[in-house]
């Protein structure tokens, strides 16, 4: 599935785990999935809430250079990491939109894009009360879309690595991404 | 302090906190300090425990190349992560290495470096009682001894980024190797 090379950037705002949701999706793929990864966020001096973007590169090979140059997915949970990032995507790329968040898409350029509108933060909020795990629940839905990386190993990830107290909220939204995931690509046939 | 880049690698094992102290770093420098900054993890396939090397690049100016490639700082906080990387370290760098861990270290190469030997681990066990916390007394270490980053700096990123529950802990070991460092830059009349 992966293949040589497959990179992702997780964007958005401070405050929607967009670092741990990379860190979970990194130890998926090469502690369960036996794949290279590269996992980075990159700051701007004094940028309110911390970094607004978290990139993973994933791969069959070890890895040469390690920033995301030309995204295969991108997910988008604010207008503004909509307007900065969605041209970044490689031509016939994944493009995962927070609708409950992002008012204005482009939809001049939609026919580049496999793009998919998922009221993320809204699915978060149902799944667990809390909009912070609105990453998570982009983490499931690349998995239920993609088949990038399998929800075992996302689980699997989460249960070793997230924070004391904060494992059963995390597979909570994880779980909901993966069900919306499982969904759209049904919908439009993917194997 | 920091100038045009300054490259940090913290090397060691699964289970030390590696990737939790280079947040922590990479926070207080762009947060903080006003520093651009990029916080980065490799992972190879199958890596027991997790990424044994969190890397952090700080500069003033936009950062073009986000790996490690020279650092101009490097903790080993065991004995395969100093023979993997201390010949990466720039002419003059500074080398932290763990006493607790590493027991033999390469003096042929010693007059090119700037080294320091630190009983990391054991510092970490006296002051919260669990090893996990040494990349905390490494980075409280970095502090004292570069003023490369300040520990309120470094507090405040703790205070706001660590897990819930852990932030005493963290701060505690934190604070621990702020007093090393401080005594090492004495020692050496350092600035």
């Amino acid at each position: 599935m992966v293949g040589k090379r497959y990179e992702i950037r997780l964007a958005g705002q401070g405050g929607q785990g967009l670092i741990l949701a990379g860190l979970f999706l990194a130890e998926a793929a090469a502690l369960y999935e036996g794949k290279y990864v590269v996992q980075s966020q990159s700051y701007a001096p004094y940028a309110r809430g911390g970094a607004s973007a978290s990139e993973v590169v994933i791969s069959d090979e070890e890895i040469d250079y390690p920033r995301v140059v030309k995204p295969n997915l991108i997910v988008a949970l604010s207008q503004e990491a909509y307007d900065r990032h969605f041209r970044d995507l490689q031509k016939n790329g994944i493009l995962i939109v927070d609708s409950s968040t992002v008012e204005h898409v482009d939809t001049s350029k939609a026919y580049l894009f496999e793009t998919y509108m998922v009221p993320i933060t809204e699915i978060a909020r149902q799944a667990t009360g809390k909009e912070m795990t609105a990453s998570m629940v982009a983490l499931g839905a690349i998995s239920g879309l993609t088949g990038l990386v399998s929800g075992e190993s996302i689980m699997a990830a989460i249960a070793t690595r997230a924070p004391k107290g904060t494992v059963e909220i995390n597979k909570r939204a994880v779980q909901a991404g993966i069900e919306v995931g499982n969904k759209l690509r049904e919908g439009i046939g993917r194997e």
